[in-house]
């Protein structure tokens, strides 16, 4: 059996991606910036696609920005916002502690440059209040930022509230929706913000490639200068293929929310319950409000790369958090931020469901999960010790 | 019969880049971050596209950094210069008149930070000279950055003479080697360059994706904040697909240079002479040092748009300059740089010829520009007053 359980991470391409992105390979090839057939019609793929991820997202194809993918696309809206408020003499930004670290890191680049940065602190289930939101806004506020939906943890914010309240106040909002777009229904209008960030990779679609919303008005600074494409706001030729692969990949996904997330959110459950029953096991994050994917538990006294590599002995791919960091010792801020303790953060496990996961393979991943944490425990001097009372169980 | 003549605008992509990116699509689409199987494969197909491509330009894997594509890969080169120059008190820069405008745009952002930038011209040819670069060189200069073969006219410039100057005098180097990697012999320690950038859609690789050479000792600045990839020197998920297809275009390329150049010569050197018949003519750089598959000339008394129309009409795909500005009514810059007057600039023409192109099409294009070329200046005003003697012929 191969489960691959690591969607969060990244996706296999849907064959429809495959087959829309075909085409612009080998035989629709030009330039779009060419005058001449070949290279209009690249461009009419483009911004055919530009106006299909436009629709499916509630947003007018002149607000959408193709980037080289959601860290892109994170760092343009962030940089965007506090440029514009620079020069409004406002240096003050307000985020939260689970970001990913595309916002993150460039949150404290910004900070190097003088702006002040308030990262707001999440509940135990991972959530960020709508009223710290308000509560941190200052007059020298010039950007909130909050992801749609948690890449580790899975849970979903409360993003249409805290843009409410970003409007009421008048400051722009971001939302880091990579985890999100194509996985829950989303619409610019209705969240009420000014810029959102995806990833084609995460939805079937190809590594390499993204968008940015921005909100007609919504000024963008190019982080890429040179040639003027995508309106002189990311220069460099278009990856046509992979951006008409992200549209015909997101449409599919959008399309499957509602019956993915019929499917997939009772097998998610199964999957939790299942390992709950696993002793001092305990899920990470809000147990509704989550990605229909996501399943992250913390195993007490236990190493989570343990678990990696022996998970995938037995053919699942897993994570213990987000590959980003996945070459770093440090355990995951998020788990950190949710109040686990470093030794529990370090014994994390992330299984993110691909759509076509079946009940036979929940099982299985249940039973493997619990062999392993068992067998690895029989090793673990901190189990030991937890076992001989000597320390105290924390989950 | 269709001949696509517009190569430097960008390539179709080979058969062995489209084999090599296959199965990274669909089968082998792990995150590179990842420990499990699927991830460790996709990491090691990045290694391995990184030894391959480090060799093919004489350089060490660890000295390569994989970009979304060329002008990423020059934004990056000339903002890291530019950083540690910063740090240095050093604030000058030396490039000339008619880099890409990756490189140009660029240093006009730096010049707003304050830097000074001294943009040297060149000969008639379009040759930046090295007693120039010599000459410009000041003790505050922290980058000198000269294209190796220019994109426009493709001109090749003397980048090891320059190159050896910027060591001597102990100036980092970069070159925007765009139009050269895979088209003309290239090794970065015969150059002497500390930076530089390639973009794989040039050389038949997909779009999307290119790579930044730095010498082992440079320091390169983000621009892309967040995960660790590419030792935290460009955040995002790796386009892992996009990468091997790169290195196997670019091994292709490399390894068909020479005979490339035996035939393509020959049919560049034809069709330059066919179209030189063509009254008030000329050709656009230099005739001996020019890639071998670049032809530009300015036709006086038309008007570059509409011939590249009616060539369209003929079957001929060509530009008549940079496709990254083609939206743009300004004439070349380049052009304008060899000193070509506005109007005479205006009607210029690139042929960019494909590597399987034939004797039969050269002699096609050499008719088909005749005719067009004819044809349009019976309906030019310009022209009718040249030949009536209001105004004087330039070429």
């Amino acid at each position: 059996m191969f489960i691959y359980a690591d969607n969060a991470a990244t996706t296999k391409m849907s064959r429809a991606a495959v087959e829309a992105m075909t085409p612009y390979l080998c035989e629709c090839y030009g330039n779009p910036s060419s005058l001449y057939a070949l290279g209009q019609r690249a461009k009419d793929a483009v911004e055919a696609a530009r106006e299909k991820i436009a629709r499916l997202i509630g947003a007018e194809a002149r607000e959408i920005t193709f980037t080289s993918g959601g860290s892109e696309a994170d760092n343009q809206a962030i940089l965007s916002a506090a440029a514009v408020g620079a020069k409004a003499g406002k240096r003050h930004i307000v985020s939260d502690a689970i970001e990913h670290h595309a916002v993150l890191h460039t949150l404290k680049k910004l900070e190097r440059e003088g702006f002040e940065v308030t990262l707001l602190p999440v509940t135990p289930a991972g959530i960020v209040e709508p009223s710290a939101v308000e509560g941190a806004i200052r007059e020298d506020t010039c950007l909130v930022t909050v992801m749609a939906a948690n890449n580790e943890i899975g849970t979903i914010q409360p993003i249409e509230e805290i843009g409410e309240i970003c409007r009421r106040r008048g400051v722009p909002f971001h939302t880091d929706a990579v985890q999100a777009v194509g996985h829950i229904p989303l619409d610019v209008r209705t969240i009420g913000c000014d810029l959102l960030s995806a990833s084609a990779h995460k939805f079937h679609g190809p590594k390499g490639v993204g968008f940015l919303y921005a909100r007609r008005g919504a000024k963008l600074v190019s982080l890429i200068e040179g040639g003027a494409q995508e309106r002189n706001k990311r220069a460099g030729t278009e990856n046509v293929a992979g951006i008409v692969a992200m549209a015909a990949a997101l449409e599919e996904a959008v399309g499957a929310i509602p019956e993915n997330a019929a499917r997939l959110v009772p097998l998610r459950d199964r999957l939790i319950a299942g390992l709950a029953r696993i002793p001092h096991a305990a899920l990470n994050g809000d147990p509704a409000r989550r990605l229909p994917s996501n399943v992250n538990f913390c195993f007490e006294g236990i190493e989570g790369e343990s678990l990696l590599l022996l998970l995938d002995d037995r053919g699942i791919a897993a994570s213990s958090g987000s590959a980003c960091t996945s070459g770093s010792l440090d355990p995951s801020h998020v788990l950190l931020a949710i109040g686990r303790p470093h030794g529990v953060a370090h014994g994390s496990l992330r299984l993110s469901l691909g759509e076509d996961v079946t009940e036979e393979q929940v099982d299985y991943m249940i039973g493997a999960v619990g062999e392993v944490v068992a067998h690895l425990r029989g090793f673990s001097p901190v189990w030991r010790d937890l076992v001989a009372e000597k320390t105290q169980f924390v989950l």
